[in-house]
């Protein structure tokens, strides 16, 4: 028998451990075409509280009683298929449970002595490929420009910004935390941090960007990103990537109208999905490989150990508790 | 003497007549180089409410005690310029004021046979203009798919609505009067529109868009625009052009975020100004040349009589009063 974590209720505002169910099931054995996964690493996101909705989105809502899904390392431990032996690593989109049959179609192997198996699920993966496309297609930020990223300790912030540095950007990061800041400044290079818990946010950017903001990477939403729009030069961009102020509001998420500061500035502002680029995933993850093996890209994962735990991995998200990727390690990889 | 119309003070909330006042001045002679205009239409816009407030934007504030202006037609009275002779037709940015001398350089001639004089203050001219490349560069209409557009009856929307059209988009328009809604149905052939002040704008609108909302072009801002985000469709385009229901505003527009939105639907909006694709305003007037001699482009003006009604010309755009392109006639052109 192995366990599984379903989604019991849609949860209303923050969801709690009221709303998954930990559920004991048989290990099923593969046919032909398929494998058996061992998981090892489950990706937790912020943006799978929208699945936990009911309605449209990009992606499919969960379904209630049934098993919620992400991006999984697992390794395989039974192969019918010509394509995996017993032992490759692979990525997909898994269950969260501890054992997975899946069709040889759904998995791909994953190189963990080139990186450790868990940066695929991060900077190497559709993390850092949303950061990669979203700051550098919407974005397309210039040499001496100023970027600004929200969420910048983040998964995808984190990158964003050392994105940015790579192609000659002037960066500044918010985040929630003193530690954060040290980090984004210290470790990863940015030219200043702002900690949106204790300073006050218009006028910390206002400091922090002299000469306006040429690039504004939008992660969180609310408050934060209303700063953002008095400080907007000339035909500034805005990647809407994320919005995970908003994301267990009950009520609606008002704010200033963004269409005369649009106007004034001549600016865009672009949602997107990683899926939009999808086409071109084999090129953003060499390119990122690269810098990451050159030491232009870093990153931290927090880690939660135990399959257990998974829950509250994804409840601490929305604490703002993470530095880099939020991670659950399941199990080691068997060499 | 002649007559001025000078800024006096910067308008708090909606402009009255108190912020202006009627000066007497002498009429200049002009020097080498420069030509005496007698005025004979005047443009009022709503763009120039954003000019009276003080700060930056993407056109210079007006000054206190000075002349305001805009887009003028005009003839020429006395020619120091090989360029121009007595009796040319005009367009320049002059001032409110019934004569001006001006450089040869800060006018060209207009061909008045070709198209009514007035026409290179509307669909010729700036709001044309403003409706050919917000539609076409940002709003991008594809054949078949749905374009809603507010303010639909006024200067600019009646021209994106038509070009719409002639691109084979499903075109829905939001106006403020039912006489205006029959003339987008009935003369412009609109295939649908909504009146904002009579109906309930969100359900009206879900009826008549049953597949969605490709494009939406925003001349109006507030709780109209509003209503299009839950029904805009994947990769959908916003050309902000305007904010006029915001314009007059003393307190913070508030209204729901957008972020949210455009994620869920990748969808773009971008704010821009008609100054932006001054260097190809040449095909674009030939375009729009083209089309109104071939009849597939109409429309209409409100025109006010005399120079001492411009400040009513200017006050009655808030008031949803015009229909197509609000301009004060000061004086017939002579033959």
């Amino acid at each position: 028998m192995q366990k599984k974590i379903h989604l019991i209720n849609r949860p209303k505002g923050t969801p709690t451990h009221d709303d998954f169910k930990v559920v004991e099931a048989p290990i099923d054995s593969p046919e032909q075409g398929e494998v058996l996964i061992r998981t090892k690493y489950i990706s937790v996101d912020p943006y799978l509280r929208g699945r936990m909705n009911e309605g449209k989105s990009y992606v499919e809502p969960f379904k209630l009683d049934e098993v919620i899904s992400s991006a999984v390392i697992g390794q395989v431990e039974e192969s019918k298929s010509d394509r995996f032996s017993k032992g490759d690593v692979v990525l997909g989109a898994l269950g969260w449970q501890e054992y997975s049959v899946v069709k040889e179609d759904a998995i791909r192997k994953v190189d963990h002595h080139q990186a450790p198996a868990s940066a695929y699920l991060s900077v190497l993966g559709m993390t850092g490929l949303t950061a990669y496309f979203g700051l550098l297609e919407i974005g397309k930020p210039q040499e001496g420009e100023t970027v600004v990223v929200s969420g910048a300790a983040g998964a995808v912030g984190s990158v964003v910004g050392q994105i940015a540095k790579i192609k000659g950007a002037r960066v500044v990061g918010i985040a929630g935390s003193d530690e954060k800041i040290s980090y984004l400044k210290d470790e990863l290079g940015f030219d200043a941090a702002i900690n949106y818990k204790t300073q006050d946010v218009p006028k910390a950017l206002e400091e922090a960007c002299p000469n306006g903001i040429d690039v504004y990477f939008e992660n969180v939403g609310g408050e934060i990103g209303d700063a953002v729009f008095p400080l907007l030069n000339n035909f500034a961009r805005i990647p809407v990537c994320g919005a995970i102020s908003s994301y267990n509001n009950v009520d609606q998420d008002l704010g200033p109208r963004v269409q005369g500061h649009l106007i004034k500035t001549s600016s865009l502002m672009q949602g997107f999905t990683v899926g939009n680029y999808s086409s071109r995933f084999g090129e953003g993850a060499k390119e990122l490989a690269g810098w990451l093996s050159e030491g232009k890209l870093k990153y931290e994962e927090t880690v939660t150990e135990g399959f257990d735990h998974t829950i509250d991995a994804f409840l601490d998200l929305f604490k703002g508790a993470n530095l880099g990727k939020a991670i659950v390690k399941v199990d080691e990889i068997q060499e």
